[in-house]
C-alpha cells in the first residue's frame, strides 16, 4: 500500500527530500506561497497533480489535518539478499552487510542507513515484523541514503543468518556483554553485523546463532551507546580495516 | 534560572532519568496511578513535594498543559576548562576533549555526550550562544552520561581555541572537504576535536583557527553523516589509537 504524506510542510519536505512520489491531490481552493512551491516542485519532479475539492482530499487522507494537500508515495522498493550479495561480487569485495534486529525508531533507522551508505556496506536487512520499514521519515533522516544502499526485508532473521553462513559469511553480533573488543576483531572477512534494538539488544535466538559477539570498548560510566552510533562504529571499523577509502566504487 | 518540566509523562520520565530536581508542585485535586508513581519517586529522590491548587501550578508554569504537575530542575552544573584539563592530569593521559561549534538539536547533544563518556573524553565545551545547553531532554537522551562527563560553556569559542593552543593541545576540526582522512591522522597527541553544527559544519573563523582538518572517509553516495554519528567516529578512533580500552579509569 502506498504511504500517504499530508500537510503543507510535510508534503513540501517530502518533495524536497526527493522521496519517490506517485501523485499529489490538492484542494482547488488552496492559495499561498507554499502551494506555489509545492506545485513548482511537483512539476519539476514529474509528479502528477490533481485539483479536487478540499473535502475529497480529506476523505482520501482520512484526516482533517491535510491543509488541502495529500501526497501518495511510491511503495519503497526493497532489495533481496541476492541483490545485496551481487553488489559485493560486482565490487570484488568480501561481503559487508548489516542485519537490524528490530530497530523501532525511524530516526535511528535513517541514521543507520546513512552510515551504511557512508561506510560502503553492500546492503542492510530488516525483519518484516516488530521493526520499522523504510518510511518517508526514514528516507528524510537518511538524507536520501536509503535510496542508495539496498535494503531487504525478510520474514525470519534466524533463517537469513543460516543462509549467510551457508555462503561462508561470518555473522557478528554486537553485544555490550561480550568479551571480545571490536577493535581486536578481524573485520576483513566476509561479514554480516547484527545490531540489536534500542534498549533491548539482540534477541536470545539471534544471539545464539552468531558466530561471534563483539563489544564496543567503553571507558565511561554509561555502558551503552545510541543504537545508530553503535552501528556506525561497527561499520566504519570494518571500513577502516579494509582500507578501501581512497577510491569510491563505480 | 531553573528549568521547568511539566505534564505527567514528562515529569515521570525526568524523575526516572535521575535528573537533579529541586522541588515539585502538584495540584491537590490530582489522582491516578501516575500521580502515585511520581509522588513515590519524588520521595525516594528526596524531592520536596508541595500540594497547591491546580490554578497555582498553571500560573507557575505559565502553561495550561501542566496536567497538575510541575517539576523545578536544579540548574545544570557546568564545569570549567580547568576542571576538564585537571581530569586529564589526574588520569595521566594526554588531554582529549571536544568543542561543539553550535549543535542545536538536544537529541544530538545528548547522543554526543553519551559517546564522549563512552570514549572516555575528559570533557566537552559548548558555546553559550546559538547552541543548545544541557536541558532535561539532553540529559535523558544522554542516558545520564551528561552527569558524568564534564561540560563547560564558553562565551567565545575562538578564544578558547587559543587557550588550548597555548597549552600545547592540538585543535582538530572535522570537515568533510578536508584532504586528510581521519584514519591516517595521529590522534594520540593532546587533542581537542571541533565538531560543526548539523548541516552547516564549522564556522569559517573557527575553521581557520584549527591546526588541521580531517574528514571521515566516505564510500557511498551521500557525503555527510549525522552530527552525533560523526562525533562518535572521531572520539572512538582517538580511543582506539590510544589503546586504553582494557581498564577503566578510577
Amino acid at each position: 500500500m502506498a504511504e500517504l504524506v499530508y500537510g503543507l510542510n510535510a508534503v513540501l519536505e517530502a518533495l524536497q527530500a526527493d522521496v519517490a512520489a506517485e501523485r499529489l491531490l490538492m484542494a482547488d481552493t488552496l492559495k499561498g506561497p507554499k502551494r506555489e512551491q509545492i506545485v513548482a516542485l511537483a512539476k519539476r519532479l514529474n509528479v502528477p497533480v490533481r485539483l479536487v475539492s478540499r473535502e475529497k482530499v480529506e476523505r482520501a487522507a482520512r484526516s482533517d489535518k491535510t491543509q488541502g494537500v495529500l501526497l501518495y508515495l511510491k511503495a519503497f522498493e526493497y532489495a533481496t539478499l541476492e541483490d545485496i550479495l551481487s553488489r559485493s561480487t560486482a565490487r570484488q569485495e568480501p561481503p559487508l552487510l548489516a542485519l537490524l534486529d528490530g530497530i523501532a525508531d525511524p530516526h535511528n533507522l535513517g541514521a543507520i542507513l546513512r552510515s551504511a551508505d557512508g561506510a560502503g556496506l553492500h546492503g542492510v536487512i530488516l525483519p518484516k515484523r516488530r521493526a520499522v520499514g523504510v518510511t518517508a521519515t526514514v528516507l528524510k533522516t537518511s538524507a536520501g541514503a536509503a535510496l542508495h544502499v539496498p535494503v531487504a526485508r525478510v520474514s525470519n532473521l534466524a533463517y537469513t543468518i543460516e543462509a549467510l553462513k551457508q555462503r561462508d559469511i561470518w555473522v557478528v553480533g554486537a553485544d555490550q556483554n561480550a568479551e571480545q573488543p571490536l577493535f581486536e576483531t578481524d573485520l576483513t572477512l566476509p561479514l554480516g553485523f547484527i545490531i540489536g534494538s534500542e534498549g533491548k539488544g539482540l534477541h536470545r535466538l539471534v544471539r545464539e546463532k552468531c558466530d561471534f559477539l563483539v563489544r564496543i570498548p567503553m571507558f565511561g560510566q554509561v555502558n551503552s551507546l545510541n543504537a545508530a552510533v553503535a552501528a556506525a562504529l561497527l561499520f566504519f571499523e570494518a571500513r577502516r580495516q579494509r582500507g578501501l577509502w581512497h577510491a569510491r566504487p563505480a
